[in-house]
């Protein structure tokens, strides 16, 4: 519980319509997208900049803990007031496209805009902006930004990060500081944007974000590889990379994935031999580059064992195409009652050794373990499918199945994480993936920012 | 002075033949490429990681000065031991490339390994590594990553940190950790790898170096494009990169730079009527992709009043279109005896007005201010001429001028230095860049990492 002198403060920096603390607020902001409830004490919703820095200022001074909050569509917990504390809301007032810079191709954004919004704003205007995790129809950029988010063209593309140009951000001191500019290069003083992206709003509260944009590009064309197996599908995947195909994406759906669908949408039309499938689009700026990056695909997916490449010939055979890859993470309920689902990545290379030891361990313990995701980066989203979650004892074996994949992906190279983030439902599996060293020096840095230890603590495993 | 016990202690690390502390020694160590000489206490060479953590380990425990060194090629300072300490150098020994991972597209090295060693080895097997300063014959990549080293490809291709994957690296207190992977994608933790990039040597040494490659590019080309005057050149620029050319490079030449050029090399054949010049290379996978783009490019510089579009035929070609871009930095030589150079860089729309401001700068001063550089990524190499260096009185004019237009740029969203870094030399200029709130987060990052403050202290005005 928050002391009213602190809520009266508050109250006189933003005002009475913007802070909250009756009881439908506090369950309105208590989830994201794990299934987790935490009450916060509060929710205030600062109209600008100058506002954050007057909030974090006091309650820095007063020890009251602050948790930015964008969208609330994590997957992690990153957003959610793990013991108490005030939501920094940023989806109500601060979710304002500022700029479109067309000479520079620059982007300038508050961290509340939703990432769809900007997409269709720069589209209008001929520029492009890659990043588009699943979640782009309601995520907000600064959640991305703060997540780090990946998405579906990240094979071509890249990710969040490599598109952040600069950030405004206020300290929990509120000390309000800029990170970067709109300048292709700045080596002047440390790179501090780059430790706030991913950093899951420990470390600072982001109130502006520059993102730099390319061109649309003018062609696109839908293009599906069928494998006999799940490791043929994979060994293509970073076989034709190295042979130089550079597709928008290389979305995988396994052997188990394609079953589930056929099960849940009979109307769907699925090769019947297929035992992992790639789709994704190819674009270029001329037709003539689209064909041959088609022409390259299909002949190292041949090389590779594929016995299907089928191109989608105009706009409804593509939706066609895309439908079973968007469709696979509600088909895959069909084995169970509770998804434990994680988003491992691991060096292309490492994905036919990957996916074949995460089976093993799901027969181990019972579990059917349906993948898919954006192979074409290496990044698998992992479902240990749990027949009946009222059973402890099979939920407990879940939970051990997904420590031991942890464990398996780390000892391959791989990362616990490929766009989710750690958050609070994968805290506890940091020490799998870093030594003690590292987490003294994740603590430190956090410690450099944030003294008090105000800013969205218990997160990370920190 | 250092305590013979420290060096004895040292020397049962290393052996004798890898620490030296004789005169020729600290000559040898005592420079980098800014005229500025620092005699380092003692030199110490380690044969691998685990000497590098030995030695900061027992240097901490001792506060004893710890200056990482390259290739020592630098041209702000950042290798030199501005008061003393021992040099650490990564150059005789943790040189070696440790691997190419064709299956990956990825390059492990050893911070000691020379730039264009590496680029030709990853070239033989079809592989690219763009980043190409204009020291990449002597330069380390441990100094490049370091320095977040930008180059000629820049402008299509981005800078080093664009290519660092994961790193290895040695805390000032011994511990060695490991940050980021060969993962495309990875979001656990927090980001140290952002930002032990650019951070000169001051936060921890880097022992492993994990960088990311591309397919080489099959086709090249090269253009030159002519302009009556500066202004119409920069605005060139960035109109032509917004209409979507994507050039590997657009290096500029301004209208001293041409006549210069013409002086000292006679021979040369830059056209008559030239006020600014751009010349660089396209690439791409294909003929017709390359043509398309050059098309693009010259109907481009044409609605920017280009007064001739210059393609070379054939490699003897390209090497005279480029001769003048690569001999700017000598040919500026005979307009004073002392140049005061420094590598501003700004968002592209403002390069035409940058230049401008620039140039009334130095003739407020009545200084001639030669401009060349990497236009297409909007950094420029600004050559303020001292014509008598033994005069006190210009000299000091000519810092005054400098500082001019450093704030100057900075005023117009620029930056102190787009790949030069800051080291000793821009340390000064910090406060034109930075508030004090940034430069307190920087000493407090600096803190995280190196609590006594011994790794390359005095540097970056921390």
């Amino acid at each position: 519980m928050i002391d009213k002198k602190h809520l009266d403060y508050l109250t006189s920096i933003v005002g009475e319509e913007n802070i909250k603390s009756d009881k439908a607020h506090l369950i309105a902001f208590c989830y994201d997208a794990t299934r987790s409830r935490f009450e916060p004490d509060a929710v205030v919703f600062p109209r600008h900049e100058q506002d954050v820095s007057d909030i974090l200022k006091y309650c820095n001074e007063h020890k009251i803990v602050i948790v930015p909050r964008g969208a609330g569509s994590g997957f992690t917990g990153g957003a959610l007031p793990a013991n108490g504390g005030i939501i920094l809301s940023l989806e109500r007032h601060m979710n304002k496209l500022l700029e479109i810079d067309m000479e520079n191709m620059v982007g300038v954004v508050q961290p509340g805009l939703i990432n769809m919004q900007f997409q269709k704003a720069v589209e209008e205007v001929g520029l492009f902006y890659p990043p588009d995790p699943a979640s782009e129809e309601y995520s907000s950029l600064g959640g991305n930004v703060s997540e780090n988010a990946g998405g579906m063209r990240a094979a071509k593309y890249g990710i969040t990060k490599d598109y952040v140009m600069a950030l405004r951000a206020v300290l929990p001191n509120g000390d309000i500081i800029v990170a970067g500019k709109k300048t292709i290069k700045d080596v002047a003083g440390y790179n501090t944007a780059g430790i706030l992206i991913a950093s899951e709003g420990t470390l600072a509260v982001i109130t502006e974000i520059t993102l730099k944009l390319i061109p649309k590009p003018k062609f696109k064309k839908t293009y599906m590889g069928v494998f006999p197996s799940v490791d043929s599908a994979m060994t293509a995947v970073f076989k034709s990379l190295a042979a130089g195909a550079n597709p928008v994406a290389m979305e995988f759906l396994d052997a188990l994935v394609i079953k589930a669908l056929k099960q849940k949408f009979p109307h769907i039309s699925l090769p019947e031999n297929a035992g992992g499938i790639l789709v994704g689009d190819v674009d270029a700026s001329s037709e003539d580059e689209i064909n041959s990056q088609l022409e390259t695909l299909k002949n190292s997916f041949a090389q590779n064992g594929s016995i299907d490449f089928i191109v989608a010939s105009d706009e409804e055979e593509s939706k066609k195409l895309w439908f079973a890859r968007r469709n696979a993470s509600p088909a895959t309920m069909i084995y169970g009652t509770k998804k434990l689902n994680e988003d491992i990545s691991v060096p292309r290379s490492k994905l036919p050794i990957a996916l074949e030891g995460i089976y093993k361990i799901g027969e181990k313990y019972g579990f059917n373990v349906p993948c898919f995701g954006h192979a074409g980066d290496g990044n698998i989203h992992v479902n240990v499918m749990v027949k009946d979650k009222t059973n402890e004892k099979e939920m407990e074996d879940g939970h051990k199945a997904i420590e031991e994949i942890f464990q398996y992906v780390v000892d391959l190279g791989g990362t616990l994480s490929g766009e989710h983030g750690i958050g609070l439902s994968k805290a506890p599996f940091m020490n799998i993936a870093f030594t003690e060293a590292e987490m003294n020096l994740f603590r430190s840095i956090k410690k450099a920012f944030d003294p008090n230890n105000i800013l969205n603590p218990f997160k990370m495993g920190l």
